[in-house]
């Protein structure tokens, strides 16, 4: 009985780091027979205050029956949360039941479909941020702001809340460009592309870009083939200053967090609705530091938008927000009917974008043209460059081998990885896909070609993917073969094959069945 | 790499038991080096398979850095799931990524706000029951369901999912009469007064009834200090058939078991929203084998309904989905502007319920009256018994003694506890709060009593609890004492002692300023 009253009397227990990755929910353990959880009534699963050393943080409790996890007089906590604290294995460490957080009443409001204000999202968003909501709470939040739940302002205080969460960059430029696109078409890797051509041309444009989340590679993954994409902030800076544009990965920055802890959720939910959608992209590119942004929103039969009525709604969305943050935006809407350029995986899409780079004649031209494009409206941001112009010197910075020294200079700036585009070494299990008939390709399902990449290893396993030989258009033989699929693992492969044998993704028929896309550009 | 091989090849893992308790959520631990985690490329909570013996179990993955808690050839799971496996430490297990729930589609259309049909709310309540969900899919479920979400026919197939997700308890009685009450009203332990008249009238009424949650005492809790509550499902069977009727925790016999799940996450977002909760009430009875039951609806201030036209719109929908389950029920609106009796927390109302029992003149009538008239109503489910005779019966088998030898009686089968009902050891520490003005009682606040009751301990701490002193219209003067707070431990005294110096729950006023309310029966 002393030894519990002491441990009682003071509060206090050793703080033990216990060696299990919980990801990022963080879990304390306390033994069962330990005086303080005895005499506090925490039930197990109920959200505790951890405190150490002035440091604070929740977590979930898991109550123990072995020593030798922790024992009696010891508090454990899972690893991401030890690192949190920044103290010693056996500093000492007290735990209490947690307050819930002060936003919840205004949860309680939306759940029971009220509309909230600018305070209530500031609120909610803090505390999201603060990790200091339950798996629970938080898709308590995400599904009642699903749908049509949220009007147009309630998104614009979203998204100010969500900027307001997290560090926002400032460049200390009047102009600082950036681009982004919501996602859904694989290979579509315009930013490696864009950022160089626009750097040349002298605008400041700090590309900061997201790893694979669902798809077969993000920007990042991309990059890395390259380059080192996890930068410190001040060499970020100093590469910017130094090159007017960086490619590398924004999960250090702190840009937004709220976001990326409603991801979490959303994610598995599956759930993209517009006004969740506009709040986290126009979120982290305020806070990156931009104030001109072009935003590509593909549409066709298997992207993320499937209609022209559909893209227009989202876009007038996209432009209100962005006009009460003070963003000037341009968005364009994209033929998303098929993957952009040939290669879907890291390495492939690398090697794509280097040839693009190199005015090689076997480069990609729609990933080339689509770059142009969008490289030329964000020049157009520039004061001194008329309507219309922009496209023309974007063409000249990339003909004449500009845009390719300035993505050098980034890549070594970055630090370079030494990847050979000429010979690239791509998974080395692999099979082709032939064509089942005759005819024209009359769709290529962005959804599957994905899936079958992403089932081959990528974006893991950076040599594994699908390289494309057949486009929307073309004319096949029966037998010809539709694209490639690498992999670097046996059972990878045998993964992949069988998701092709399903379903390989293509529809051949006569050319009059292909799908028409009409676009903005 | 030939043990890693090996592994590979048979997919095996030799199952370890991680003295970690989870409660309800299954987690299963690899070794962060462990060639399965590695090869399978599972994300740390990630759902997994295991599979053991014939066996199968969902779990939520952790990865391990320590080998002294699993080593890199082990699969630990925490405690509930080796539970589940039921085999031994250090048999064979397999782990693979698991299977999304076959009901996802389904839950994502409401999700998106489509009206749901049978086989929906079939294929998600299974999935549900068999914690096949995740906390998130949980929450989208409930959430997506909450407001006016739900038609009547969804809540019917809700309600019809629920009774077919657990077992289904058959009497073999044309006639088994149940009660209920939507709760929120402290101390109404009716079902311990109706119970034992109405089986001695001779109906059978095997009440099953829940412990507390958010309340101070469930009818469970205050049950178990007279007696044992939780009876392996033969023995219930057993005392019903001799005695007609028990009072046991409905927790051990599988029940609607998707409800406690939802439960689960009900609580914690104070949702109780009127679809779900008929679901969750008529589901358990349901099940519980009842053909006849009588629902209580408080009306009140600071009860869970605060209008008349509120509880009429709850009626229709019980007595709705009712119909189409063919349950008969028989609603009545009480009033439930103050707690029930005098006692609040387990051992007080307990002995409140031995008063009434015993006739005792100082036992508080309001208890009384209430239990007679909710008694009367199912007496007059028997087919001989006229419509409004049913109260003068329960007076008579009351006043007679013969309730009270039947409550005896199911005490000492169900395992009597010796409780002293006239001396009851109620908590030592103590204090009165006294009226802060002369006049009459005009509100008693349900709410901030039951928060006093808990804090004070209960139900966890048996002796603690609020013992009522005045109730509604009770004329007091300044200083009097309006009610006094017992407990067992000196912080629960302090926690109970400054909730009331913030709020203590009572309104002193002229008489007139008494809010009136207009019930039914």
């Amino acid at each position: 009985m002393s030894s519990e009253n002491t441990t009682l009397a003071t509060g206090t227990l050793c703080l033990r780091r216990v060696g299990i990755d919980t990801y990022h929910e963080n879990v304390a353990y306390l033994h069962r027979d330990c005086a303080i959880y005895r005499a506090e009534g925490f039930q197990a699963l109920s959200k505790v205050e951890v405190r150490a050393n002035g440091r604070r943080i929740l977590a979930t409790l898991n109550v123990v029956d072995d020593e030798r996890i922790v024992g009696c007089d010891e508090l454990g906590v899972s690893e991401d949360a030890f690192a949190q604290l920044q103290v010693p294995d056996g500093h000492l460490a007290t735990v209490s039941q947690a307050e819930p957080p002060e936003s919840i009443p205004a949860l309680f409001r939306k759940i029971n479909g009220e509309r909230l204000g600018h305070e209530d999202f500031q609120a909610i968003v803090r505390d999201i941020a603060d990790l200091r909501y339950s798996k629970i709470e938080l898709t308590a939040f995400v599904v009642a702001c699903n749908r049509s739940e949220l009007d147009r302002e309630e998104v614009y205080f979203l998204t100010e809340a969500m900027v307001a969460s997290g560090r926002r960059l400032d460049w200390h430029e009047p102009l600082v460009v950036d681009k982004h696109c919501i996602g859904g078409i694989p290979g579509n890797r315009t930013s490696m592309l864009v950022v160089p051509i626009v750097a040349a041309y002298g605008l400041v444009f700090p590309k900061t870009s997201s790893r694979a989340i669902t798809s077969p590679a993000g920007t990042a993954d991309t990059m890395e083939v390259l380059s080192n994409v996890e930068l410190p902030f001040d060499q970020l800076t100093e590469i910017v200053r130094a090159h007017r544009g960086c490619l590398a990965w924004g999960g250090t920055a702190d840009l937004s967090p709220a976001d990326d802890v409603l991801i979490s959720v959303e994610r598995p939910l599956s759930i993209d609705s517009p006004g969740q959608m506009v709040a986290s992209i126009l979120s982290k590119k305020m806070a990156a530091g931009a104030t001109h942004l072009v935003l590509d929103i593909p549409i066709g039969p298997t992207a993320k938008v499937r209609s022209m009525p559909e893209a227009q709604r989202l876009r007038r969305l996209f432009e209100y927000v962005a006009q009460r943050m003070h963003l000037s935006l341009d968005v364009v809407i994209t033929d998303g009917r098929q993957p952009i350029g040939r290669g879907v995986g890291p390495m492939l899409e690398a090697r794509d974008v280097m040839q693009v780079l190199e005015n090689d004649p076997a480069a990609p031209d729609d990933l080339r043209q689509k770059s142009l494009r969008l490289a030329g409206r964000l020049i157009e941001c520039s004061p001194d460059v008329r309507g219309g112009d922009g496209f023309h010197i974007a063409r000249d910075i990339l003909d004449s081998g500009r845009a390719l020294a300035r993505m050098q200079a980034i890549i070594k700036a970055q630090g370079e990885h030494g990847f050979k585009h000429q010979h690239p070494p791509l998974g080395a299990l692999r099979f082709e896909v032939p064509a089942e008939s005759d005819g024209t390709v009359i769709g290529i399902d962005n959804l599957q070609v994905a899936q079958i990449a992403r089932l081959a290893g990528a974006p893991k396993v950076k040599s594994a993917g699908v390289d494309l030989m057949r486009k929307l258009g073309d004319i096949v033989r029966r037998g010809e073969p539709l694209y490639r699929v690498h992999a670097a693992y046996p059972s990878d492969l045998e993964f992949a094959r069988q998701a092709c044998q399903r379903n390989c993704g293509y529809r051949i028929g006569s050319t009059e069945q292909m799908p028409r896309v009409f676009v903005e550009f």
